[in-house]
């Protein structure tokens, strides 16, 4: 890509000016990293899109306001081009049960439909995305279901992790560390493998999986250097040693860090 | 930290006003995360500490002009702030070589000095790091060596990894897949067995190493998987299918990705 594409004008509308194309323009699906939480660590690319683009669309949970709009209302608020997305209502499903892999397919679905038809109407779509869009998280699968029809840019952001082990106050890898990222949802016999396979790590997902990955750190021989963060970089901030947090209940925004001890110079 | 903390103006001098300290108040010292290359990939916290500390301070090879200064040109220029460490020169020891750690120690030694001196004289100093400060990289070891001293902030960026996944257009991790980063300069037997073990992966320091890394992509079955990206959102980006890429030479600032294919609803 050269500089000069760069930066372009976010909105396509806006470029076509006075000018008639030959074909009708459509709108651009723009996936927005919002960083790890704190307003303050959002791109400036991120930022001129959050102020131009006319859908701003955010996933959450019935009744609350996500994550990812909740960073945005630091920077932009304006309820008029809000569009929110709102996951299917589950009992306590695993996420690899088959109802709720279907159930989410078919939301998945009707948002890409939906997305698509202002897209087709010539509106830019931003896709407000917790950390960085392409590192997990719910935009890649709209983005799989939209990206052959329309054009895409993607901005990357700084990820949940990143935000976490700055807040913690401590590098995650040195000289020629291994750096293993890991759900919480493996087995624990795959959790300790992996855990003794690695220099450092960072163990994403938690919720009730804590006391498993405690175990598997337990056994790797690297609870001592585990650090547990909750809502990094976000208002209720919590750091402590793993060793130290006495209950096992943690939030879906909570990791586990495990840093690395590489060569020192 | 509080949010009214973390929006207090960068300038300590600043802050004094007309008040008189007990104590003279030292410099703050800064890791600014520069992100993966493009300029518009800075977040808002690092732009407004490069506009206000006195010092920017960046890595370099002799004669030549660091990739992390060379991101902040783009938004400020200011040579009289500028304040490059220079590393010493070597020809070809790899970075385990005795010699070349005990020449490196001394560097980082003589450098903290010196921005120590700046920092005890009430200056702010702000280290330009490439991507994130406390992931690998030079700051950590300036950091290591101050930190007991004087204040300090971090601030995260986008990693390079990231930059190169979005400028390749895909995904890196879906749902439950681990994702590995591996340093190219393991072992040909180590680097197979981390890779095997995976679902999503990223090597690093290239270099004279490619060969290696190929190999060991081949016994894992992951060639036909793997993306070489060189100089991901900078000029001069090349992104290709490893299969693709001819020749075995790649320079510092390269990667191969491997991406995960995880659970997709």
């Amino acid at each position: 890509m050269e500089a000069s594409e760069r930066f372009e004008p976010v909105l396509s509308e806006a470029d076509a000016g006075g000018a008639a194309p030959l074909l009708a323009r459509t709108g651009t699906l723009y996936g927005v990293g919002m960083g790890p939480g704190d307003p303050d660590y959002l791109t400036l690319k991120a930022l001129r899109v959050l102020e131009r683009a006319p859908l701003l669309v955010h996933f959450c949970k019935k009744g609350k306001r996500g994550n990812a709009r909740t960073i945005a209302d630091a920077l932009v608020r304006d309820p008029a081009r809000e569009f929110p997305l709102v996951y299917p209502y589950t009992t306590e499903l695993p996420p690899d049960h088959a109802d709720y892999v279907s159930a989410l397919a078919a939301f998945y679905d009707d948002a890409a439909g939906k997305l698509a038809d202002h897209l087709g109407a010539g509106r830019d779509v931003a896709i407000l995305s917790e950390g960085d869009p392409f590192f997990y998280g719910s935009f890649m699968h709209l983005w799989r279901r939209l990206k052959e029809r329309f054009p895409v840019e993607v901005i990357p952001g700084v990820t949940g992790m990143s935000g976490c082990w700055t807040r913690a106050n401590t590098p995650i890898t040195w000289g020629d560390d291994v750096l293993t990222v890991l759900p919480a949802t493996l087995s624990p016999e795959a959790l300790a493998a992996q855990l003794r396979g690695t220099d450092a790590a960072v163990i994403m997902k938690l919720g009730r999986h804590l006391p498993k990955v405690r175990a598997a750190l337990a056994e790797a021989g690297l609870l001592a250097r585990a650090i547990y963060v909750e809502r990094g970089t976000m208002a209720g901030e919590t750091i402590v040693p793993l060793a130290e947090k006495a209950d096992d209940s943690a939030p879906y925004f909570s990791m586990v860090l495990v840093p690395g001890e590489g060569r020192r110079p």
